[in-house]
């Protein structure tokens, strides 16, 4: 009986081959959100926003980590990116985080898009840290997933 | 008035000081569930563990990228880590995952353990979306932090 | 009179051009053996088989290695790769590893697959020195390269 | 019965605590040798040599892989390195390299050693292919590892 | 006749020994300016600073350049830095770009601070480079070295 | 109004979206000078350019500079380098520094010029700074730039 995970072969981990696979420009965006207390996201609105530091911060680890992921996740294609976004948007209780990347490769981009979005929220995270111990990084997902 | 995020100076980011902090062995642990369907998980348990592969790669994975956390984390400080342990937990429809970190070193853990975690869970995530499109990941957080 | 090393130009290193090369399918392989005490190679196959972990994580860092080559072997240019597989072949005094790469690149890829390989028996050589001090890394070379 | 592996627990591989350890000076040297045509060794020594960056650029190659051996070996500890020396012995048929490292830290360091000298190796065997198709690292291993 | 060069020996390259140099509190400060057309600074003030994006990047990179320099910069020593701090200031026709490094280490940080200034001043170049073409970074230097 | 920085929209930094540009050939030059003191160049003549060792692991630093730029600098894209070269030419009172990349890519390679001939500086920096307190690195600019 085969696998259904197409990384496995006989029960080994492997990288799966894309050599016959066409490149094509693909776009995959995830999102998640970090859960704080009110006060955490108050004080993040009054004192980072004037200078945006804390979430261009934010934003700069995104983008690296989604131009890293080939090194972060052992079985993913290193991949030329065309584009990395991070938007971030501040609610109640929590700041909803959201990575798209485009390519045009022949693999899709949604892990980049997780690696991003995920690493977005933990740098948030540390930098809201001393302030909150209660953050959690939730619903980390893919939104969107396109190509051709 | 100043900020209550230690990692900002009037607005701006940076890397705080630890030279004054004594070195302390200090252990974080972190935790986090990769939801799928049943039957990713039935197959998991079926095709994977026989060689142990699919949990092995995730946990290299996390134990890697617990070691990078200073390259992936901006105001993170590098830090040189005494172990790190990734665990897993077959439940019916999620796998949790758990990331235990130690160091003697100035500064707490709980990123590094995060990180782990984190890109533990994207990793299974990668090595099963071929065959589950619904996968979440879901509570990413800090369940213990000691020191001392 | 010229050097017949296509890295020196004048007796200075330097990356050579591939602008002018062709993007082709490229395969490289390379091999070699992990020696060791038969009775490691026992305890190889009785404890760590069961989960496979050992194996598994001397692949998966056989696989980062290869995709990383370009940062490592500093004349190496950085190529997209659209396979690396490592294989394991566990004898009576030694381990067998075998490292296959594919790209669609510019250049050969038996860099790549030297690399992955040799990380791989040094990963392998990490987790059993604790039982063998006698281990020794041989034979390194490529065995098969071709291209179109 | 318990596994002779000190990574692994349970069959699973786990990076080990070194948090009891003393800090001691470690030192640990590795070698290898790269085989090929005696006519690739007179080139080298008449058209590298006078400006020497083969075995500079081989050296910088073994250097750097050395002090990023934590990101190589997935289980390894990084470590603070004293001290990384990678020396070259030009013999009839075969290039000698030698990697010597040294740390005031928790682990030895024989997988720096032999991570530099393997990597020193392969970026010989890289400025050299274009003129010998027949080169084989043989006998890479630990000559000498002391502490205290 | 002895090199002046405490990384030669011989006319080799070599990480030289700092096993016995003492953990000491050492700081370096390095500077340089990037030179710039004054419309591009005025539209600096102008568009970038409203939401700091363009500083916050450019402290960001440079942050994680001074980390990473044991990577860069070959026979450097790995450190672990207490602390990083990247600060602009605009003048009329140029950016002014400092960079202080602290640690608790056996060598000095002066490598640290010039990488974290250098990169520091080409990411902004790199954010400004679509709208002038005359930019040059100027007088990358240390201002500051202490220790004790 | 429209800000002026491809980078920026609406303030926040991004990676700008190159998936409709279309691959060039496309190479770019950048330049800089080390100054240092004549008694310095006169040693580096004498003591390290016997074995060039000094000259070849600027080199060396230089090109894994420029291959790994977009991972220095946050908002550049990954692209494949089809070559690159750092020469050096010394003066009497600096060292000249010149690196040269080519690609065949969708956006240029300015920054990976201007980081591989930076890093290439200060690495002879740091290998020269034991012998001479009073270095500057001058005029870090782009000198070519060309595509077609």
């Amino acid at each position: 009986m085969d696998s259904p995970f197409s990384h496995l072969e006989g029960g080994e981990a492997r990288m799966v081959s894309v050599g016959h696979k066409p490149v094509q420009e693909r776009v995959a965006e995830a999102a998640c959100e970090l859960h704080c207390l009110p006060g955490t996201l108050a004080a993040l609105r009054e004192h980072a926003l004037p200078k945006g530091d804390v979430l261009a911060v934010a934003r700069v680890a995104g983008i690296q980590a989604a131009k890293g992921t080939a090194s972060l996740i052992p079985l993913c294609h290193p991949l030329p990116l065309d584009q990395v976004l991070v938007e971030f948007d501040l609610g109640e209780n929590c700041v909803g985080v959201r990575c798209t990347v485009r390519t045009s490769g022949k693999t899709g981009v949604e892990m980049e898009a997780l690696t991003g979005a995920g690493i977005a929220a933990l740098t948030l995270y540390d930098m809201m840290k001393s302030a909150d111990k209660t953050m959690v990084v939730r619903e980390l997902r893919v939104v969107r997933k396109e190509k051709g």
